[in-house]
């Protein structure tokens, strides 16, 4: 193996724990708090968390290790998409767990949730799990989407934990993956089967945080990587002077990634997507916003800018998802084979025209044709139109372009626009953890194993204070019940956790809207630069903006 | 203004000089080479420039500075694309500048060379050029790509440095810009203007090198930074296992960048521009190339990979340029006009299909259709294709997923292809410079201003012995016109600066070709990380693996 100067360095890390964690095991005792009551529909959530509902929070504190001794042989789960700091979530879980007893197990399934139901795993030793001490990805073991929610699955899983005498699973994952731990919990918590299920929150889209999570695991260091290539190419759009960049972020339902790095780069436009659906904001507008800036800069001799788009934002455009549900309904069935035989576009425009309604026909025709075909050409086997797919950052460009024809025929405008494109996601993700998720996830995992080992179950690891010194930091649990409500999906009600949206009157938000119109008609840039892992502790240790704001710093 | 952290912090970086460099002005003496010859076609070169061909090579020593003093006022010019470290070399010019006696002036003109022309400057003081050390961009003076090659510019040029008391030039720039700045010093010479000129070798590309310049400023960092991202990119596909990523980036004409990042993250594929031309390789040999490592990979379960693509590979294939100039004839003039009028794409493919000639033809028909329609409907406003528009990362992985039907059909390979696509250029070119780049030109600007002060002109600065500390390094000058042949641009004999190409015959490329049948197949991928600026030397101050190779380390 041929390993990067960075990636040996990093071996050397050591990552910092919350203060009261770091005495040793034999130092390490709870203080029980409140009983707790979910954040909504607690009756109906209570009746399906017989076992696993109300129960405390707890903290740890400095003090003599009260909990039975128990021979712990633990499983670790990586679910879902990645994000920065997942291996040192596995290496601070394993180090409490060999603290506490070196003949204790750490078994990691593989690939995902589907490793425990089909029994492929590995056996962590110090070798092996040193490799992976403060790198990015998710490779230790592998990660996957499969989903753990049905009473089959969950009766495979107590059957391969017997088997091989596990005493509790770890699941690392985002809002769906801890749903289901929950869930898992209380199956085991009826089964009897004495298997603990802990959480952990994993998200680089920053949506899994609440009033006691104060952010997932990842988002620090994607965000901070997207900022550093944002900040770059608003370095080099002040250089060159010519080019608008759109920049489309990761963030199919929240738009907080694209908010901190607004926050984090000062750019001249960022969409915001809850924002464009609590305001009912039409593609018009939208364009018409950012054309605004466009113009502006314009008249100041600067014919360049740079925008930052959410993956997800169209879908948060009440004309453009009406489009869409009419497209769909459109082409539904047989109605696709007619309209895949006719023999050109222009036969096929003809077509859509005469199925749409008037209005979403006005908003299909405002499209770029490109986006037009994609919307009809490329459906997924079900034959609805694949939202994910469409360019939003060329759209956007597009329509801007449309926009400022009109303004200079007009006369208001006299400039010249000439966009670029760029998508930032997978180049965050498996990013080598900053030093703040490295320290954050190491935590997590080593506190998850504090809570196995005190006997609680269907709990999430939780650390807080985040926006402090390492040592102030805050560690415990609280049940994963405490986060859920009612949800309907798929055309049931089901107990989940809730997605955290951008909230329009939370300090991130206001501060940005109190300076975006600046913003939008000044060089405001700032310039991250690259993460740093050595050097002053302000270059190298601070969080996100977005957490500083929430804390009022 | 709103200063990122690492911002702040690297305004406190102090730049290494070369060691002969650093006990202050009075201590640096000249120590006088041979005359020098240009590399080709020397004769005619000596006739174009018989005021500044044949000068000797010089080296700075540490010695007793005999200079003849004189009020310096010196003009700055940044030429062409952004590359990190541009701020340096002008702190550099700048701080030896003042160093020397306080009244010398440094003017920067603005937006490139047309600056000089338009008389459209600024004059530098501590306060400003503070702000500018050590970060990236060009945004300190702004940059642009007019070229001062005509007698009328040059003229000009004279004048505005009269009307200043200018006594030296120092243009920043590539292979093209310093070829000018020979031009414009053999002008000044040849007019008796007393103005000296001196250049600095500046470009992301690598392409500005050869037997004295040991690589162009910039490299180092745009390559550090697509690297991070490719290694980031790599440890995503090899956590979720399902994707494969078509890389691309910049370089259109040679793929040192390309090379350097393959040989920083060992991908499965990497292209190589000046190979494809070398074999005259087909598209669907290159297809069949990146093919046989998906099967094998598939082979082994490993369903995804990654592939860098330098951005200007399609122009090597000799098939596809005969196509392009094929496309370019058949739409010439009034010829386009019957195309376009043409109501739907099945009539212009017609019209295609019976205008090429039987062998274009065959390359345009395995081509996507999405690229097909690029070909043909996005030509410049001389009505050419814009080959720099086509989107190669997205052409190869099509090429591949036709040839991997085959392989399917034919029972060879059973896997899975989900490919992604990736292009990065803006985001490396305005990065903050290594350390590597912020010593390298804060050298190469200081450097420039002993050149000046010794009355060189018509010499690019040079610093060599770059693979090793900075207090080994040697700094010193060469004519421009060493590195000058001649060569045919637009249809007459030019003199120009050699353009480096990939030597095939090369240690980087040997290295690369003797290691790539292994990458293909296995996942030997290794991760850069983000560029750091603290921490340990072998960390943060290392320069490229083309050049330790190239040195033979």
């Amino acid at each position: 193996m041929n390993l990067s100067p960075l990636q040996k360095a990093r071996y050397e890390y050591t990552p910092k724990l919350p203060g009261m964690l770091r005495s040793g095991i034999a130092e390490i005792c709870v203080a029980e708090g409140s009983e707790t009551s979910s954040v909504a529909d607690q009756e109906k959530i209570r009746e399906l968390f017989p076992n696993t509902y109300g129960k405390k929070e707890i903290t740890f504190k400095k003090g003599q290790n009260t909990s039975t001794p128990k021979k712990q042989v633990v499983g670790v789960i990586l679910s879902g998409g990645q994000a920065p700091g997942g291996h040192n979530v596995v290496c601070g879980l394993y180090d409490a767990l060999k603290a506490t007893d070196k003949d204790n197990v750490l078994y990691g399934f593989k690939n995902g949730p589907s490793g425990l139901i089909d029994d492929d795993y590995l056996i962590f030793d110090d070798s092996y799990i040193d490799q992976y001490r403060n790198t990015g990805g998710f490779d230790i073991i592998g990660s996957g989407r499969t989903k753990l929610e049905t009473q089959e699955q969950f009766a495979i899983a107590a059957e391969v934990c017997k088997k091989h005498g596990i005493t509790a699973i770890v699941i690392i994952g985002g809002d769906d993956s801890n749903t289901n731990a929950a869930v898992l919990a209380e199956y085991f918590a009826a089964h009897n089967t004495g298997v603990q299920v802990i959480g952990c929150p994993k998200t680089i889209d920053g949506d899994l945080k609440n009033d006691d999570i104060e952010c997932s695991f990842g988002f620090d260091t994607a965000t901070k990587t997207y900022s550093e290539l944002i900040g770059n190419i608003e370095r080099d759009a002040n250089s060159a002077k010519k080019y608008w960049h759109f920049v489309k972020v990761m963030g199919r339902s929240a738009s907080h990634v694209a908010l901190e790095c607004a926050l984090e780069t000062q750019p001249n436009i960022c969409l915001i997507s809850e924002e464009v659906a609590a305001k009912k904001m039409s593609l018009s507008q939208i364009a018409d916003q950012i054309a605004d800036s466009v113009e502006k800069r314009a008249a100041n001799g600067m014919n360049f800018g740079v925008a930052i788009i959410p993956e997800g934002v169209v879908e948060f455009v009440p004309e453009f998802s009406a489009l869409i549900a009419e497209i769909n309904e459109l082409l539904a069935g047989s109605k696709a084979d007619t309209f895949n035989a006719l023999p050109n576009w222009k036969e096929k425009y003809a077509f859509i025209e005469s199925g749409l309604s008037k209005e979403s026909m006005a908003v299909f025709a405002i499209l770029p044709e490109t986006i037009q075909q994609q919307l009809f050409l490329e459906r997924d086997p079900h034959g609805n139109v694949q939202v994910s797919l469409i360019e939003s950052e060329k759209l956007f460009s597009a329509l801007v372009k449309d926009n400022l024809a009109q303004r200079k025929a007009a006369g208001t405008y006299t400039g010249k626009f000439n966009p670029l494109h760029h998508f930032f996601g997978y180049e965050g993700r498996c990013a080598f953890p900053s030093n703040f998720d490295a320290d954050y996830c190491y935590s997590l995992g080593y506190n998850a194993f504090m809570l196995i080992q005190y006997g609680y179950n269907g709990y999430l690891s939780k650390v807080s204070n985040l926006s402090k010194p390492a040592d102030e930091w805050v560690a415990g649990g609280m049940p994963i019940t405490k986060m859920m409500n009612i949800e309907r999906r798929h055309g049931e009600d089901k107990p989940v956790i809730r997605k955290a949206l951008v909230e329009l009157d939370g300090k991130p938000f206001k501060f940005f809207e109190a300076n975006r119109d600046t913003w939008a008609v000044e060089t405001a840039y700032t310039y991250p630069g690259a993460i740093q892992y050595y050097g002053p502790a302000a270059v190298c240790d601070l969080t996100t903006r977005t957490l500083a704001l929430e804390k009022g710093e």
